[in-house]
């Protein structure tokens, strides 16, 4: 994740940066300015077509459906954000369980009780980069797929995630069973315990299920055909100046959707992907300073 | 469920997929087509309207109107993704919840329990798959229907999800009082027990409660009005353009309903209902590898 | 409630239901196609205007204003809805809480102990009619008015849900008294006896609570002043096609401010209200499922 | 609060109610008018300006400004509304605590604790009563202002709702310790004594915590000159009609702005405010009516 | 933080205020002045271009992208606005949590400890001052930045909010162990003690997590390029007036853009920024209230 100072608007404005999407879409550009050229070329001098004919009207139909695709594309990047923000947040919590859990166990294992010391020590962070080991994976982003994706051959191997959890809970009821914590604390251990499981499940949601697929086809379609029409009444009203506001219309609209689909899947390695590994190397350090 | 590559635009923009809405509504634009032809033809060959007469301004209203028909079908997606991924939260709740559940009484049953180990890893994961067969039935969606439905015959069968939860919560009870689990044991698998109903209240919610009626109507009725108007402004201003104008306006109006109607029931099996048999036979699988 | 098929839209778009504002508007919608024609009448025929009139320019008023209240009717039916949603939500709660409390006692309690088995089936789908009661009496609506209403005679009768869940809370202490259940089922039972009041207060809070008067007001005078002034430069620009528009014009939005006032109080008896007779009726069936 | 018939539009649009913005904005509406007809006299008999004249064009600005001032109008008002709501919300959790708190330790209580009975009977209403007062004071308007207030003499006065929860939590936790409740009691009374203090903190947020100053003074400054340029071009192509139509424009826009002034602190003695008082006296009255 | 009456509106729109964004944005929209001159006085004396040249028609460009760029931007402020609430949540939480944990010691603990009344009546407002330092350090707001930065020397200083929490939890762990408080007792002051690390991870979530790059990139560039292009069509409509015109409208996109900025990191020290400094001592003078 690029963390920056959102004051330096030269930066932003003349730079180009890998993560910008003007860099990204470059090619496209490229490619609608020539045909956007072509268009022109035709309607000037080939057709001659003059500002009276038909054609020219074709901008009512941009205008009557800016609002619709201008608010489809500004939701849509912010389904995408709150999916983002979300898993942020997620992430989030599993630094503060972590943390919480941590707390709790110093307080309450007596100190001579370095084994079990050492071992909560190792296993509370390594949850978190089981995790994002996990979310990484290919097979866990088609979980739900319809289609049987057997060459990921997903039967042979467990659920790591879970397995830590349950290593977790073992070692606590062993030591509720043992009597070395009392039932109060048991009880107030408990939220912790649940709560990486739920992190583990939302992480997962977010991963498997995309936006759902036909919203995602009409969208596509509807920007290429929007875009592909512009051409037309703005080559006659605007001349050679229609290839630039074509391109610059473009620019806009697809770096809506290219932003959301970057962002909607946070657990990607994406420049704007979350920084997990960072994330769990920072409960390890948190953890290992907390439990002595 | 499709998982998708949201990249890969190609495919995306030039494929007609099944759950596609271009597929779905050709034969209704098909029918606008030939509509605004027989307007065009009647306006510019009949009636011989020039670009004075005063039908030219209708394109006004269509102005004035097409805010409101934009926002109002862009918020009638977002409400219905909103029911589709909150019945996806809820059956995420449902794995996380069996999973915990699972990996707590892993945890506090002796090994040597094989009985009510059995048990718990046949019945946890029950619950999913009677859930996914109870949301899929009629019954399900028409339980707050004001109309009587003898047909379905609804008195003679039970609530299948309420006997499974019964079942789940009257074994741990009798664990309880046959002191195989204590008292602060009991109080924390108390979460997990309750979220079962939960879960299956809030899926049933989704389920029998449409958007209002008199709201459903009303969109209906003006995306009719506001596609067959069109074409007698712009016949005039656009000659036979009109006619794909007119269609591809119809296109993206409807495809956003089309789109809100399939996926605010995310019980059911359109293509981009939610894979609740896969989700229940995954909870089987990571039940069965914590519960030994 | 009316449960529908989303995808029929021919009987949408054809047939005239009871609930549907088309209806409801007609008297309204022919009042204005009157005025229309007098307006339109006397600037065609009797003030002889002509295009270039200054009174066809209002039309830029119209069009500066028309998304301000689009914006405004599309957030206020939306506004409606969530307090709609959250209603059903509220009640969805207590269905749940209902069958969460009946399964636990069914466990708890020995089978022999008929006597407070046969007062939990009757008390607890009790306390969902007399909360249905409660929410469609006038006194409820009119609490926090600021006039008084002492033709309602509000302190001769007490808080009936109050009493029926301190009946249950007392029956639940007293078995805890007598020992015939445990601290710790104590403190499971506890949720479920929580939630019938902060259920009660929330439904009393959207029923007592409309939106604020003078937005209210504001709304309504707007959208009378909006279509008021439609005509005088449509009459121009339009001639007689005035009429139809200037009437569909108030049909959407005089639409959109019905579907709100009708839908921002789930508790009525309109169409569109939520079916609490039904629910309670359904909670009875199943709490008599539950416990045997 | 005025609690109305939203369906009797004839009375919201023919009477000035106090509350109503059309009231409140008259003298204002009186000198736009002024100012717009000094505008008009001096374009079209002064400096006589023709339709060509470049400063007809500003619309354009106004045209593309129209969005961003509408969405801010009508995002400015739902957040004002969000706090409105979160603040009715929060007295009507203070509602059910202090009823559930009741209806617990009416069922707690054994019947010859007649002392401590009247004690609860006296103190949970009086929480309601003191936050109300407190919210009242200009003090706890101001708490987080960066400017001194030595005036108010804010350090010489209590916390007042601290002490009145300090007081019931010292009272329960007596009882505790005197046996007279258990521990499992205890622990279930716990939620309803917190909550107290959460929401006197989440009530004193929303009071001391205005949108934030910069984004109030843009909003402001924007609408002054939006309305203030409105004039310039409109004269010219309306006419004296500009006067009115300026009237409206500047009506609608400043009635949003007031609107969310008024709705946005909840706890004030506006006509629209929370009905505080009246709340709390209900809540006298339910208490009683439940710890006999 | 500005405490201020929202009502006056004479002071907000004549005073500059040094929070104002006009006072900001002065010096850019000087040269932007400039900037449309240049373009006014080339397009207008040098090339001397005529209504008729296509470059008037960029204004449809401007047209079809003013909606998208005023959603963006009234988006933008809305997620920024939901951070900076956010935060001023969790210091409400803050608060309350620090109340409730004061109320809960002072009435558990003996009036004779008075050694551990001394250690939590200036332990808990530590927490508050300690998390106010953390959030101003430049260390928080980089951890997860994809640099390393060495000159910041993480890793020699612990997460001091971190130690503070652990100091509170073990010496009530201590209480607990050493009789002084029973179970029940720790069991309802597990929550507050928990929530000290819960609300310490959400302010660091919502201090290292801007928005993402490639977002706040795409809106700079966008608004740039909007503004940059305007004058080239406004020029020719509106002669030299198109210098103001253009500064306003760049006036309010830069304002949204530089709210935005300001808010969505409250925890920094900005004019619009929490007072964290005077909430930690709000929250000292009233913890030394409770715990007497």
């Amino acid at each position: 994740m690029i963390t920056y100072n959102p004051k330096d608007w030269f930066t932003f404005i003349f730079r180009f940066h890998k993560a910008d999407t003007l860099r990204q879409l470059s090619p496209l550009i490229i490619a609608i300015c020539i045909y956007s050229w072509v268009i022109t070329f035709l309607e000037l001098h080939i057709f001659m077509l003059s500002k009276n004919s038909h054609i020219t009207n074709i901008t009512t139909m941009h205008t009557l459906l800016s609002f619709v695709i201008s608010m489809l594309l500004v939701f849509r990047t912010n389904t995408a954000y709150d999916r983002w923000w979300e898993g942020r947040k997620l992430w989030g919590s599993l630094v503060n369980n972590s943390r919480n859990l941590a707390i709790k166990l110093q307080s309450m294992l007596p100190v001579e009780e370095e084994a079990h010391r050492a071992f909560f020590r190792k296993t509370i962070p390594m949850y978190a980069s089981v995790l994002a080991h996990h979310l990484h994976a290919e097979s866990t982003r088609l979980a739900l797929d319809e289609q049987e994706h057997t060459e990921l051959n997903l039967d042979s191997n467990r659920h790591m995630p879970n397995q830590v959890a349950s290593m977790l809970m073992q070692r606590v009821n062993r030591l509720y069973e043992e009597g070395k914590i009392k039932g109060d604390q048991l009880i107030i251990l408990n939220n912790e315990l649940l709560s990486f499981t739920d992190i583990c499940g939302a992480c997962e949601r977010i991963k498997n299920t995309p936006i759902p697929f036909s919203y995602s086809v009409f969208l596509k379609k509807f920007i290429f055909f929007y875009v592909m029409t512009l051409p037309f009444s703005l080559a006659i009203s605007l001349g050679y100046l229609a290839i630039p506001v074509v391109a610059f219309i473009f620019y806009v609209l697809a770096s809506l959707e290219l932003i959301a689909e970057e962002i909607e899947d946070p657990f990607g390695s994406d420049e704007n992907d979350l920084p997990m590994t960072k994330m769990a190397s920072n409960i390890k350090k948190h953890v290992a300073e907390i439990i002595l």
